[in-house]
């Protein structure tokens, strides 16, 4: 997360400062606009002016803005907005291809491919399995569309149900997941963090999970209890997991979640494809465009809900 | 592939002999039908009789019939049929899992994961890349199908072209194959194995690839000269390779295969999925009601194209 952006059509129109966290405090008062690149630092709560100038518009490179919600910010009138949609389609194939490694037990078999051991076994089709997709944003519904292309059974669980959403269809309520968990072979966290979702995957939850089924995060990694997952994958239910976000990052070398049974450890990257980082600069700067102009940015996050509730 | 079938509807309707390979040569010139659970034995060339009783009806539970295209065999009047139908999806998922598992680094994830190491990287989209599918029939088809639910743009190749299949379009014929190589983020081959595509995948094939595409193979073993892979893999291009079929089955400890860089080796295994024995067990039972009613059992093979040709 290191690059800065380009932002050419910035040039001239607007006096860039580009700052790296322990310089942030210094820059911050002054600035129209702020855009958080890093969007796992705590500096913009450590460094938040008091009263007086702050920024008006605050940009985070990230679809989780749950770092910018502190309540200074959240009860100012400070626009927040985020990158949604630069990381649904990229995400939502890493998910994909999580699920099938899983069904197909890829890393067994590269487990025993630096072994040289030949040993055939049979694996599971997706086709015909049910995931449960928590999360109904951009990246909830996408992921749940390309399971659906991959013939996989989704639901798709929001803060609120509802019947008849255009996209998706039915959509469960969140106080309705313990009742679905059970009948899932696929559980995928693609939820904003919140104080609603905040360890929402815990003891309780995988204990409804049925065994052979898997846990899928790339949502944020205070969504799950991370030594209650441990426990569980101990237990066999649920039998796999994929992380790719965890309560601390980089997760430390000691973590006993990089070895723990059945678990998938990525480096907080499902979102990441070449070219993201232009991706995010391009719409940075569409929505610089509409501000000058004295419009409102796009996405902008409802502070309250912890993301943009509008559509 | 040693549990032999169940064939509960076939009680004493049917005598049925189980033997292995080595009494195989006993057996086989009484009977009526053979059923070819071990698809990857040659003990049905070693032992088939000649002049005199043969079987006149065999089956083999694969899709590929390879084994079984000894001329005593295909000049005869024997009926062969294969299993076509059973392994297409099973297949195509493991195609659609391999290409996310490469685009996404998996492999590499996985390495670092046992070294405890957080390694951030870009990692690909297959959304809007380019495959070319090596074969026409069920299991080409399903790949193409399931990768263009992937938004890869999928062209299929068969032995003669035509422009107005009514499930892919167009299909390639297999002598522009060089020109459509250079154009491919994905080449797999999912063709039969006949005299006409055995070692097609040579080192000028894989010269014609780009830097950086990647090669599968779930046909047979016989499609690539293996030692051709290897130095093409050194060169970088292709840039990966995963094979689940080889000359020789099972690999070898001491192949080269095993460590060649960028190479995924699987056991054979992309097309069988829990169940997959009592789905060709059925399918191989309902031939047979067909079979002794008088009829032709289904997806009889045209032993010198090496696969059935009709639709």
């Amino acid at each position: 997360m290191s690059t800065s952006p380009r932002l050419d059509r910035l040039a001239g129109r607007a006096d860039i400062t580009r700052v790296e966290a322990a310089e942030l405090a210094g820059a911050l008062p002054g600035a129209d606009v702020l855009l958080v690149w890093d969007f796992t630092s705590d500096a913009v709560r450590r460094c938040w002016p008091g009263p007086g100038p702050r920024p008006g518009w605050v940009h985070t490179a990230s679809a989780g803005v749950d770092r910018l919600l502190f309540p200074e910010l959240v009860e100012s009138d400070t626009v927040v907005t985020n990158a949604r949609g630069v990381f649904d389609g990229p995400i939502a194939e890493y998910v994909a291809g999580l699920v099938l490694a899983v069904a197909k037990d890829l890393p067994g078999t590269w487990r025993r491919q630096r072994e040289h051991r030949w040993e055939h076994r049979e694996t599971r089709r997706v086709a015909g399995t049910r995931a449960v997709v928590v999360g109904s944003g951009p990246i909830g519904r996408r992921i749940a569309r390309v399971l659906g292309a991959l013939e996989v059974h989704a639901e798709v669980v929001g803060r609120r149900g509802r019947e008849d959403d255009p996209e998706v269809g039915r959509i469960h309520a969140a106080d309705t997941l313990p009742d679905l968990l059970p009948g899932a072979d696929w559980v995928i966290c693609a939820a904003p963090l919140t104080d609603a979702t905040r360890g929402m995957f815990d003891a309780a939850a995988f204990a409804r999970m049925r065994p052979g089924s898997c846990f899928v995060n790339i949502g944020r990694g205070g969504h799950v209890v991370e030594e209650d997952l441990i426990a569980a994958l101990r237990s066999g239910r649920p039998a796999a997991a994929a992380l790719d976000v965890f309560a601390k990052e980089p997760l430390p070398p000691d973590s006993p979640l990089w070895d723990a049974p059945g678990l998938l450890v990525s480096p907080h990257m499902s979102g990441d494809t070449l070219g993201w980082h232009e991706d995010l600069a391009d719409r940075f700067q569409d929505a610089f465009e509409l501000w000058v102009a004295g419009g409102t940015p796009p996405n902008t996050v409802d502070k309250r809900l912890g993301y943009p509730s509008g559509s």
